[in-house]
């Protein structure tokens, strides 16, 4: 049983990638799940309604978000109605919109998927280990499996989550970063890992935005309003095997396909 | 004509990786000239005397820097005696120590090293992008190739810096993370870019370190000493590939071999 | 009734102000209880047991901590066993020590005192303002009057804690920046409020460690260890008025007393 | 021979006070020059030629800025049309506008002012203890006194920027902070120092901004648009008494004055 899981998104250029390249994936793959972060799907900046229908519709079971949830303040009028959306769980408890949900997928498989946020160079967020900790606790019993997609910044704080949910969790994918890391592993416990799965986006860009605006940004240290950059685009995910009767974690294999301009 | 950059060395296990790997690794890959990021190298924080001459017996021709450069106090006796080890050029210029180095290699080429490092989420150091422009603008004729190690954390600013020295340098090589990153290749201008060569020691651990310290430091938010991990080694780095008549860069390739323990 | 709130207390200078300044400022001001912050009391750097009983012999009634808690390691051995000791009650919640602890003072009052840590620029803790929220609501009734030590960075954040808690609470008294301000003064809601004790220790000195070594970190970026300043030593606090039947803050007055060296 | 230097104007009601009770304030303290931070002038973010043209026209001599002051893309059209108005020096060289500029007073004094911004917790620019001392060698001649904004977060940076130049400059009046420090005082080389000037703006508020949504902003760990508070206004700032023949400074004096909604 195959599950995928897409990097950030971004953007028109992305939303094109996964249009283009995710059903021929699906096929290749057998991909019965599909995940993806869309922290930056409209526009680079947050998720609006619109993007979101998009993505829902090419076959993308859960999108998860990270930092930029609330970039579009659309997000407010709509987090709390879809149950295939969920962002980090360890934003303060009265925020709107959930951290994980708990999903049905082929051959009967409860598959839970929990959204969370690294505090290293990012927002003050509740401690991710505790509140993960809690959930994993509550919903080990009622799922087959459960994926974490760990949006965090530091290499150091990524490798401690996994390695401190190693063997609790099937697997810990990080997402923030927009580079995909060359460490695909699963871990001694059985925890499948990656340190980022990469960006979904334009390929001549920085991090998916026009390449002269960030510079600009660095060489003058003052304000850049960024964009999406055009050109090429590519589709940056893992694809994580399960035995279906164990659900334990075979394998775990980086893709990054590119669809010319 | 290959040369091979290698990614931090932490530790006694990371130069165990050295000693028992790197010979094999050069003459696999007919190596002419190798770097190593030595930053981590003495205990996991900064370098001593006897570890650089350790590494430098072992045909290593250039040992660069990073923010842990200062870390071990006795740098400051031998820095400047040393012309084969280079820290980020752009710490002030009243520090001891010299940013970039011009190197005589086979075949007659001068190869240039630079290192710099980066300042998101790091030291407040002078503009690297600035720094390093006015040494490429200096050295460019007296070079056949420049490379240079970009010590810095956030990915954004690592890629900003090599497509601002695209077409002008032979490569950018990333460090500091300690995990290899899936995206090395041949920018448009010519340039060799990885955005992070990886590590060079301990398996099983977190950067280098023990897991279970980490761990501790970030649940309990409070300090505690880090110590390098144990068991299995790793050498992290990458192979460049240069038409020996133009000096251009032809190929970049990832390279992570194991030792068991 | 008069409380008085010593900032932050820097090594044997800021106790030597303590033994030699405070019995007469405590005859003057005829204080009847007394908070004092010692996260800085040994060498600078956190508290051990000498140094706490030391300070506790001298009439304190209750030391306050901030981020440097746990930089003496023996405090590990006591903090749990000295209920006039309390640290930042926003650490996790597996941290040895109490976050607040309520008190007798004289006219059979019930004092709680309370601390807290920002989040700005300082580790990463639970959100101050629930956890406060969570301790206040839970203490209320049982205190005649609530005093909160937060130990932040930011002037923002100060502010916004103190707005958040006013009327809720008799005192809110920002502690860490080590440089006492001049906005003092009881908010619309009566509690009473100044953005930063100051600091109690050498008075020549950068928050109390040696001015040569903090220039030389800054301007060479480098790690110095910096040391307790010498010299003439000062004493900095605030004493808060308080009606003895309502509990409520009538004033807030600034104290910075300096004894010659 | 007096000297006021007004800590950061927070839009319209800053104006207002500005408009109100500095007149007022020039009259009484015999003021012969007048300093403002203006870098929250415009809405709290920045400058616009009509805030500056109305600054200018109510007796200012000279604006500086801090780091929002590019927040007003307006600025790049006017900033180097006016020799009034300067941001901090060690922004990068190819940035608009000036750090310094030397200015005529009464009495033909030559009065240097200078503007830098600290790094701790703001943007990456260029050292501005280097930057600063090299400004101050070049213009020390032709200066009778120079006046340095220094605009800073970090209280321990901003002490030793002021202990670096004490005795070769007048005085290093911090700001950014908004909030007015009680540490006034002339350091023993002879430069009139305080930690901030404090803040010229609506009194109810965070900063100058509306108390509800800072508090939002940080329990809810998102984005929130501040806007600037109404009611109420104060003037904060120093006087500084210069010696007419030596141009040595005498005395730092505080100002906090409040103008009723
Ligand atoms: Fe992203
Ligand atoms: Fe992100
Ligand atoms: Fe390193
Ligand atoms: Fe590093
Ligand atoms: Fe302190
Ligand atoms: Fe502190
Ligand atoms: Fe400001
Ligand atoms: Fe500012």
């Amino acid at each position: 049983m195959n599950i995928l899981v897409i990097g950030d998104i971004v953007g028109r250029p992305g939303r094109k990638a996964i249009r283009e390249l995710l059903p021929q994936i699906q096929k290749d793959y057998k991909i019965v799940f599909t995940i993806a972060n869309a922290e930056n799907a409209a526009g680079g900046r947050g998720l609006s309604r619109e993007v979101m229908k998009e993505l829902l519709s090419h076959n993308i079971d859960v999108l998860t978000m990270g930092n930029h949830v609330w970039d579009n303040k659309e997000i407010l009028n709509f987090i709390d109605d879809e149950h295939r959306l969920i962002r980090p769980a360890n934003y303060p408890p009265y925020c709107p919109g959930q951290g994980y949900h708990i999903y049905s997928a082929a051959f009967n498989q409860k598959i839970a998927v929990v959204n969370a946020s690294g505090r290293v160079f990012l927002p003050s967020l509740d401690c991710p280990f505790r509140v993960v900790d809690e959930i994993v606790s509550e919903i080990q019993k009622e799922s087959d499996l459960i994926i974490i997609d760990f949006h965090a910044e530091a290499t150091s704080e990524k490798l401690a989550f996994a390695h401190f949910f190693d063997g609790r969790v099937a697997a810990v994918l990080g997402t923030h970063t927009h580079v995909q890391t060359a460490d695909e592993k699963v871990l001694p416990g059985g925890t499948a890992y990656i340190t980022d799965l990469g960006m979904t986006g334009p390929v001549d860009s920085i991090l998916g935005m026009q390449k002269e605006q960030v510079i600009e940004k660095i060489i003058y240290q003052r304000p850049v309003r960024l964009e999406v950059a055009k050109g090429a685009c590519q589709l940056q995910a893992v694809v994580l095997n399960f035995d279906e009767a164990s659900c334990k974690c075979i394998s775990i294999n980086r893709i990054s396909q590119e669809l010319p301009a």
